[in-house]
C-alpha cells in the first residue's frame, strides 16, 4: 500500500457529502452508504482506508471507508478466506490503531457472573484456548438482491467470509467466574468504540444482547486465522458467536455482560430487526441472530470468457447449527437440478463447504444457481423474506448468475 | 514492505561471501547457508528477499535469500498458517515474477501415460477440482538439534507449516489422458527454474520421483490458502504430494511424468538420502519421501515471561499417512507425562493438529516436551535417527523448550 494510494483515499474521504456522513459512522447503520458506493466504479481496486491499508484492494469493493466488501470473483477454493481479502463492516470508525500494540494488556469488564471482574487478554489466554471455524457474515449481504432496494450498503455475496478464530471459551470464563447470575438469558457484548460526543450513546453505542444459546461456542478471540486479530476485523479481541450473523460477534470487545433483558442500545431495539415492510424496526420483531441456510456459486461468473465445453462450477455453501448435507446446482435456472459434490476439508458445522459440479455448457446463456440443505432439513428458499432493511437474504433465486459461452 | 527495505536487503544480498553464493543457489543443496544464517541475529526483523517481500519479516528468519524460516514464536494457534508467515526452501533462485502475471497460461507437459500432451493450467481448472490441508514441511526441519551438526540451512521448527492447496487431482488428469503408460512405477515432476549454464543439468535441476502411492491424493495445485499460489511458494503450479517431505513438491512444476525408474537428477540421487552417518548419498538409501509422526509445543517458549500460575501448553502435531490420535506433553523433560487435548478443526489426516493442555508451573525451571502418536501405531521417538545431512528430525527430546517461571 502505497502513500500515494492512502492520501487518495483521505482525499475521498474528506470530500464532505452523505459519503463523508457514513464514513464517519454518524449516519443511520448503513443507510447512507449506498450513495458513497454508487460514486465508485465497482471494476477497479480502490483506495483502502488506512486502519485497513494492509488488506489487498484488487479483493475489495470499498463501499465507504467503513463497509468494505470480497469480489465475488476474489473468493478462492479453499475454504478459508485470508485475511487480507476478509470484508470490513464497521457500525463506527474503529478505535486508535494504539490499542493492537500490545494486544495482550486489553482490557475486558465481565458482569452478571457470581464474581464480575476485569480481565486482561493475558490473563483470558491462562484459563482456557480453543479455536471454531466460521462463516462470519453481514447480516445485510445480499440486499443488493432485493428489489424493494433497502437502504444500507448494497452488498452482494461479499459481506462474508469463512475464518478461523482462536481464544478462551467464553463458557470457561464464566465458570472461573463463579457462574451466570441467577435469571440472566442474554450474553450482551459492548464494543470499544469512541463514542461521538453530544449524541445518547444507547443511540451510537455498538451493544447487542445474543439468547445463552449463543454462549455455548462462543470465544473470546485474540486469533484471527494464525494471526493476532487485527483492529480492522475487531482486534485485539473480539467475541465470536458462530452460527450468528456479523452484528453479534462484537468488535474490540470491552464488556460482557450476562443479562435479564437485550439492551436497550438502537443498534438491538430498533437496528438489525426483521421488520416487516412497511414498519419499523422494534423489540417485538426478531433480531438477526442465527444465519439461515445459503450458498452460492463463485465460478463461472458472468465476466468470465467461457468456451463451450467443461465447466467446473464452484461455491460456497452454509447454515448456522446444523451442518450443509447437500448442494443442488441448476444450469437453467432452476428448471433441472443435480447434486454437486461437497470437497475439500469439513471445518465443522459453522464452516461453509465447498461444493463443485462439473458440467457441460454449450454455446449459449445460462442461469446458474445453487440450493443447499442442510442436516436439519432446512432448504435454502427461492424466495427471499423480505424486511424494510434487506436482512438474512438466503434466496437461490436471487444469488444466481447469468453466464454467457462462446 | 518499503522500498528502504528492498533496498537494505538486495545490499545484502550482493555483499558477497558465502552467503551471497548460496543466496545465487549455486552451492551444495543448502550446504553454505549456515554461514549466511549465523551472520544475522535471530531477534530481529530482517530484509525478505525481494520475491517474498511481501511476507511478513516480524515473522521469519532470513537464513538466507532462499531459506526463510517461521519464528516458532509467530505460529498461531489457529491451524493454518497464514501465507504471509509460511517458510520457504529453494533448490534454485526462483524464476522471474513474469511466469505468474497470467497463472492460467502456465504450461506442464505431461509424459508416461497414454496420451501425452502439454495443458495450460487453464486446462487444468477445466478438468476437475479438490482441495486438501496439508502439512508442508522441509526435511531437513529440525536439523539445528543433531548434535552433528549437519552442514545446511539451520532450520529448527519452522520450515513447516500446514496450509491449504486447491488444483486438479493428478489422478484425475491421468484418467483424461488415457492412464499411465504400463511398468511405471514413480511419478516425477521437473521444476520450472532457470538452470545455471555450464553446468551439467543433472546437477541442478529440481526434479524428484515419488513412488505411485504419493499420486493417490496428489494435486496440481493453483490456490494456497484460498489465493493463487505466490512465486514464493511455488506458482502458478505447484505439485502436492500430502504427507510427502516438501522437496517432493515441485515448484513452478513444467513437467509431470510417470516413469520406470526414479530421475537420475543429483537431488534424487545423492541428495535428500538417509545416508547414515560416515557415508555419502546415494540410491540404494531411503529418500525423504513420508513424514514421521512428530509434534513441538509453540507455547511457551523460553523467552517467554511467566509467572507462577495455569499456563495453556500448546503446539502442533501431526503424522503422513494416518492421523494424529494422541498427544503427550511432559513438564519435567520426559519423566511424566500427562494427555494433551487435540482441539480445533480436524482438517484430515494430512493437516496438524493443534494440542493443549493446561498446567500449574510453580516457579523454577521447567523441559517442555510433547510426543505424538498417530493412529496407525507410530510413536514420536525420544531419539532423531542420525544421518548424514540432518534428515527427518523427529525427537522429542530435541523439540523440547526449557522455560523459567518467576
Amino acid at each position: 500500500m502505497t502513500n500515494a494510494r492512502i492520501s487518495l483515499n483521505r482525499r475521498h474521504l474528506l470530500a464532505g457529502g452523505a459519503g463523508a456522513l457514513a464514513a464517519a459512522g454518524l449516519g443511520p447503520w448503513g443507510a447512507r452508504e449506498v450513495q458513497a458506493q454508487q460514486t465508485q466504479p465497482a471494476s477497479q481496486a480502490q483506495a483502502l482506508p488506512p486502519y485497513a491499508a494492509w488488506k489487498d484492494a484488487d479483493s475489495l469493493i470499498v463501499h465507504s471507508a467503513n463497509t468494505l466488501e470480497t469480489r465475488r470473483d476474489a473468493y478462492g477454493t479453499s475454504v478459508i478466506t485470508p485475511r487480507e481479502q476478509l470484508f470490513v463492516r464497521n457500525n463506527l470508525p474503529p478505535p486508535d490503531a494504539s490499542i493492537v500494540a500490545d494486544p495482550d494488556a486489553w482490557e475486558i469488564m465481565v458482569e452478571g457472573v457470581k464474581s464480575p471482574r476485569r480481565l486482561t487478554v493475558r490473563e483470558l489466554k491462562s484459563m482456557g484456548l480453543d479455536t471454531v471455524a466460521m462463516v462470519l457474515q453481514c447480516s445485510g449481504n445480499g440486499r443488493a438482491f432485493f428489489p424493494s432496494k433497502p437502504s444500507g450498503t448494497q452488498w452482494t455475496v461479499g459481506a462474508s467470509g469463512c475464518v478461523i478464530w482462536s481464544g478462551v471459551p467464553v463458557r470457561t470464563v464464566v465458570e472461573v467466574l463463579g457462574g451466570r447470575v441467577d435469571g440472566t438469558r442474554y450474553m450482551t457484548g459492548t464494543g470499544g468504540e469512541k463514542l461521538p460526543e453530544g449524541i445518547d450513546p444507547l443511540g451510537v453505542v455498538v451493544e447487542r444482547s445474543v439468547p445463552l444459546r449463543g454462549m455455548e461456542d462462543a470465544l473470546l478471540a485474540w486469533e484471527l486465522n494464525g494471526m493476532p486479530v487485527p483492529l480492522a476485523n475487531g482486534g485485539p479481541l473480539r467475541l465470536i458467536v458462530p452460527g450468528f450473523q456479523g452484528v453479534n460477534n462484537i468488535k474490540y470487545i470491552k464488556r460482557l455482560a450476562f443479562t435479564t433483558d437485550q439492551t436497550d442500545a438502537r443498534i438491538m431495539a430498533d437496528s438489525y430487526r426483521m421488520a416487516p415492510p412497511g414498519t419499523k424496526g422494534n423489540p417485538s420483531q426478531p433480531s438477526v441472530w442465527e444465519m439461515p441456510v445459503k450458498s452460492w456459486v463463485n465460478h463461472p461468473l458472468p465476466e468470465d470468457r467461457l468456451q463451450p465445453g467443461l465447466v467446473q462450477i464452484e461455491g460456497v455453501a452454509f447454515s448456522s447449527h446444523d451442518p450443509v448435507k447437500r448442494v443442488e446446482v441448476s444450469v437453467d435456472g432452476g428448471k433441472n437440478w443435480r447434486d454437486a459434490t461437497l470437497f475439500g476439508p469439513d471445518l465443522g458445522k459453522y464452516a461453509w463447504r465447498q461444493f463443485v459440479l462439473p458440467a457441460q455448457l454449450p454455446a449459449g446463456e445460462h442461469r446458474i444457481v445453487s440450493r443447499a440443505t442442510d442436516a436439519g432439513g432446512h432448504v435454502q428458499p427461492e424466495e427471499r423474506l423480505d424486511n424494510v432493511r434487506g436482512y438474512n437474504n438466503n434466496s437461490w433465486a436471487d444469488h444466481g448468475v447469468t453466464v454467457r459461452v462462446g
